[in-house]
């Protein structure tokens, strides 16, 4: 087992000559965030991850969590971890200085992200969830509620959780059931059954504040009578100290594919008379906080697809360059060699690397257009710059979920039987992966979205912009022209053809045949992943060219960046007709298949 | 967690329409093979699968195989199932009458194997291996070989191993060090390790037969210097009896991904002087005897992924007819639906049937190919039988396999959350599943063999032929016309084209630049398997029109067969061209990648 490095050469690039960090800095908020100290903060984050958690993520996996009663013990090693997570001020980095953040732009947490989900995925889960709970108590929590809990979150004191999923109610949110009831102190209780609890229950903090999903009494059924409620562990007293425990245990833990290090809970709420609560934002208005968050959550497990594809490249990288089996046969000498001589195996290290790298080149760019939404003095940059995030936090989530789960099944073909094996740790990565596609909104419930409300409700206007962007940057690279370029340029341009006519086609189906325009809702999304991703890899082979144009002197990093994005081109890109042919032609026959009624 | 039910109704269609099982019947040695018996075999092997292998699937994976000592415990329920399975016969099935075999077609064989491995995979492994082991000694072994092991390893008395990797000699088996010490008494001293050696130790028989890949001491180096020897567990008396117990030992079992089950042993030859061996066939002609013996091999892997991809079918269409949640945008009662009127689970549903079928179609069509090589009067026929069935091999094994883990993963996705967890059991195929692409020749292997000596050799003859033929399948469904078969032969016309290009490319390359040859092998297997599926579902659409037009009385099968190769021509051959670019323009950017000199 090889422990993870933080690509930071990859990272720097594709934050500076992608996602514009040095435009970014100079936003209001962001003056102290210099190219130096952004620098210093992925070195010392990479050193976290890498010495750090790295070093658990399979240790973590075979232990798993054990249920005891009704506490979560973590695997060896995670609580120490968190401790020092907490300590280095790594759970602060997002949140603003007035609850004791530290205020980093979107995209630099970002980078960070990536290297805690790459270095242990299981872990990482906690501080994201803490995350999500962070934002809805910003965004909706009383003063109240932010004095009493909001601060110890953002020092990690304390960790979050998301209380959505029953067992009814999965992808169908307006199914849940747990109930509130209003007590005379403005309090509430909580009745109910909720499952899958990502560090629902643990050992790592003394306390838990969950955030849960419920219904009044009076509510409306369906998604308009849902309201969300802060839940702890334990009750806090006003002096802050921790007071009764309450009514809410976790009374099962998931027997899971993967993600092993991380408890997967199911919680009951108020078998003992109920589980005190208190109500966040207005009642009834749940779901549409969760709607708030679901942008951060969503591109944070797109993130997630990224940072796995990144290790499983890694370690299949190491792996093909040490073990030696079978000859090269261009090499008459007859000496045996690794298999990364051998072609296949270079056919698969690219395309694990160049989706990596397309994927992390598209999540770093949203980041940093969640950054412009929020802070740039232009009311018009703002605006574009929201529905640039708004069209593709579907596309990072899924598109970059389904590549990731890829990347890392091509890193177990790549190690051969070892890669059956779980010591080697490739088939990890694989199990680990294997939830991104569908937590925090399956693959389907992302493109549903995309074809909805991010494509369809504005005409085509944001993806429009983006297409037209696209084909400037395909028009840039054919005038360079050349073997790569040249290709490059030809394969962008056919797949913004691809996704344009698909684009057409979904906007005269969607108000006449929903059914479908759903059909071809993934395909759609897939297509534009792929293209997105492309574009993406144009644009750093042309911010590649540049530099070598400049006399950089990290020649051989940039080069392999050009060749990266013709392999891109011709091994991925190609597919973008194939795919629009399935769009536009295949949903009759999908909605005709009888399956339904058998 | 729903048990197997063997798809009999189309097993028979692929049998009688697609593989000819009539025309098989007449042939010398299967004159007893009527309809009515193979009917009756498949009806009796179908209840063993299911009634009996298939609960034993996950209770197997959770248990896992345990090693004591040198002993090995199978899971609970193994042994009994194994018993009974020799004793109604099963492991008799396809040797011939002369060694207590049944003798029967191996079209017929391969159907009732897809329901064992579909049953229950992990259990399945120990007669194929066993048949293996079989077929060497039929082939090479001495009378006093036969005499001492063929028939109680055709009546399933005892079980039969293949040892051929060693920690350094995986797919390069010229690597071999396993030695191989000449006696006085004409038998052999054997030492050495082996490694992932599939049943190498159980309790379900008194006696196991290890087959041995090992050099003798004067062996030149290379492939030309391995032999092959039988290795019993146990010495075996000239009455027949078990004598002593032989120097070889199970010392340790993989921790793998899936099949549990079956356990994966590290085998020791000689820790206390040598392990009694006999040899089997010439000396330094161990190779080629396992080259004989690839082609069942390989088609038996390939037939994994048809009987995987069929059980994960089986339980995401179960579960997504039970599931309920969210509702049909074309309903506006409001009522909550199961999630299979939901558009994007019907894609991913028919994704799944789609290509099990054309699998299932295809792998029938190669094994009756295979008895008419064996057994055709004519010696044309059997030599061009022979061909198809040489040319489709690494297809079988390479494409099923691959699209086998395809179809596991998105019947995980369409359990969503529920997918997983491991009660389900939908992540358990997609774990087994994950190996066959590995053993017994990962994808890369076997597309070497196929563009190697199955195409450049004979320079394109064999799979011209069956270019020919595609393209008159094509034209039939051209003819018929209409939506569905207009469809489905201009796609099947497209597919023909896309390869035909690709191996017009690959007779250009191959002698000239053999490592972009190589480069493009994956991608040109895939594209073959993708259209050589899309033959078998246009010729199984056609069956079905005559057979409607004849006024059958199945016309919903046969309808939902029209439209499933409709499916398939949409969603699945429409990516023929892409993967072409791919093919022909996306080797030398492989090449050069530089990843092999970083």
């Amino acid at each position: 087992m090889s422990e993870y490095v933080a690509p930071i050469k990859d990272m720097q690039f594709a934050l500076r000559e992608l996602a514009g960090l040095d435009d970014l800095a100079a936003l209001p908020g962001c003056e102290d965030v210099s190219p130096d100290l952004v620098d210093a903060i992925l070195e010392e984050a990479a050193k976290f991850a890498g010495g750090m958690l790295s070093p658990l993520n399979q240790t973590g996996d075979r232990e798993g969590c054990r249920l005891v009663g009704n506490e979560v013990t973590t695997p060896s090693g995670w609580k120490e971890a968190y401790l020092q997570f907490a300590e280095s001020g790594w759970t602060a980095v997002a949140a603003e200085a007035e609850h004791g953040g530290q205020g980093l732009p979107t995209v630099v947490s970002t980078v960070l992200n990536e290297m805690w989900k790459a270095a242990n995925l299981a872990f990482s889960l906690c501080p994201m969830l803490t995350n999500g709970a962070i934002e809805a108590l910003v965004l909706r929590g009383s003063d109240a509620l932010k004095h009493t809990f909001l601060d110890r979150m953002v020092s990690g004191e304390w960790t979050g959780t998301m209380n959505l999923t029953e067992p009814q109610a999965g992808s169908d949110l307006s199914a849940v059931r747990t109930r509130a009831e209003p007590q005379a102190d403005d309090t509430y209780r909580i009745f109910g059954q909720k499952i899958f609890i990502t560090y629902g229950e643990h050992d790592l903090t003394p306390n838990i504040v969950h955030l849960v999903l419920a219904r009044l009494p009076d509510a409306p059924e369906g998604v308009k009578g849902i309201s969300l409620f802060v839940v702890p562990k334990f009750l806090v007293n006003a002096d802050g100290s921790l007071g009764l425990r309450n009514d809410v245990r976790c009374v099962s833990l998931e027997h899971k594919l993967g993600i092993h290090g991380s408890p997967t809970c199911v919680m009951a709420y108020g078998d003992e008379g109920g589980a005190v609560g208190y109500l966040v934002g207005q009642a009834n208005h749940g779901l549409a906080i969760m709607f708030i968050m679901m942008n951060a959550a969503r591109f944070a497990v797109g993130l997630e697809g990224v940072a796995i594809a990144e290790r499983a490249w890694q370690r299949a990288l190491a792996f093909a360059k040490e073990r030696v089996q079978g000859y090269d046969p261009a090499d008459k000498s007859g000496t045996r060699v690794p298999i990364i001589r051998h072609p296949d195996v270079q056919r698969m290290l690219m395309l694990m690397k160049s989706q990596t790298e397309a994927m992390r080149a598209l999540a770093y760019v949203v980041a940093a257009a969640t950054d412009r939404a929020e802070r740039h003095p232009d009311e018009l940059t703002r605006t574009r710059a929201q529905g640039f995030v708004d069209l593709m936090i579907p596309v990072v989530k899924g598109w970059c979920t389904e590549t990731g789960i890829e990347v890392a099944s091509l890193g177990v073909q790549v190690h051969g039987g070892m890669g059956y094996i779980e010591e080697t740790g490739a088939a990890q990565y694989l199990r680990d992966a294997r939830i991104t596609t569908i937590y925090e909104g399956t693959t389907a419930i992302q493109a549903n979205d995309f074809i909805g409300r991010k494509i369809a409700r504005d005409k085509g206007a944001a993806i429009g912009l983006v297409l037209a962007e696209m084909r400037e940057t395909a028009a840039t690279c054919t005038v360079i022209g050349g073997e790569n370029f040249g290709r490059i340029g030809a394969s962008l341009n056919a797949g913004a053809n691809a996704l344009t006519s698909s684009v057409v086609w979904l906007l005269r189906t969607f108000p006449e045949l929903p059914g479908e325009a759903y059909a071809s809702s993934v395909p759609l999304l897939r297509l534009a992943g792929i293209v997105f991703g492309g574009w993406q890899m144009a644009r750093a082979a042309l911010a590649a060219h540049r530099r070598v144009g400049a006399g950089a002197n990290d020649k051989d990093f940039l080069e392999a960046k050009i060749n990266t994005a013709r392999f891109y081109a011709d091994h991925v890109l190609s597919q973008a007709d194939g795919i629009a042919h399935c769009v536009i032609n295949g949903a009759a026959v999908t909605l005709a298949s009888g399956l339904a009624d058998t």
